[in-house]
């Protein structure tokens, strides 16, 4: 299946000058949905991991279902305020201003192998950010997944050493 | 599985007097997980439909992974401003205030069949605003599902009508 042809692009969102890469129409295509998980699945066979984490809110929609397709244990990573328990958090920044993202501080034990999921490859600020905390909890982070990589935006000099893949490259 | 046992109860979260419902505790747990989708998954067996559709972000947890299990297109609901192409809105009164709810108009055409996938029904508040956008595009839910149901809250009172299920109901 050719996913990019899946994909829609969206001009002038969120604002103008950037083309969106819109996942809804490969989510709500069945055949797409499915195919899209199978692949990510195929390209985490090499590697022995315990837990996908995901963040927020579209990290979710690619994660979870990996997570059920592998018959992994799911982590969600969230937007301050969001998760009930004991959290520890990461802030980084932004092209103005900054973010922060939070992980449950018992989501993780020392050692585990975890991968981290989410459905787009831009700067590369979230994933860099769920890294330090899995490796501030004490786990090891084996893989990066992404459905689609922005090559030109260069997140992967934010990720240098990690095993990377991506089913899609712009 | 008593999956009652997997959800965390946290006393005191978002404010005093409630015991929030922490599914990230089921999520995790891999058998937990798979066995929460998969009795989803036979939960609707007995309708026929052709999407699946879940309010951003915890309802993306469990409608992604069940529309990967059942093999369905999956709808995200989202929060105003983050749909990139056209959508219509639903705006739903809250115990302060209101809450806005979005999806894309071409995400449904006349006639299909969908069902609404959360992991809470409390209030109903969402699934009801839900169903109000889906009907108006044309589409028609024959199913409700949720991980969990606070029965106390009577969101039932919002769906009646419709067909609800719930794995674990307080």
């Amino acid at each position: 299946m050719n996913l990019e042809e899946k994909i829609r692009n969206i001009d002038g969102f969120p604002k103008e000058g950037i083309s969106f890469k819109d996942i809804t129409t490969v989510l709500k295509d069945k055949d797409a949905f499915k195919y899209s998980i199978d692949e990510l699945k195929r390209l985490t066979e090499d590697v022995e991991f315990d837990l996908i984490l995901g963040p927020e809110a579209r990290g979710f929609l690619v994660g979870a279902p990996l997570a059920y397709a592998t018959n992994k244990g799911f982590i969600p990573i969230r937007k301050p305020g969001k998760l009930p328990a004991e959290t520890i958090s990461y802030e980084y920044d932004l092209e103005y201003g900054t973010d922060v993202l939070e992980i449950h501080k018992d989501a993780i034990k020392k050692n585990d192998k975890v991968i981290i999921v989410d459905d787009l490859l831009a700067t590369g600020g979230t994933v860099a950010s769920t890294i330090k905390m899995v490796e501030q909890l004490g786990g090891e982070v084996v893989g990066l997944y992404f459905l689609i990589e922005l090559t030109f935006l260069n997140g992967i000099d934010q990720i240098k050493g990690y095993n990377v893949k991506s089913l899609v490259k712009y």
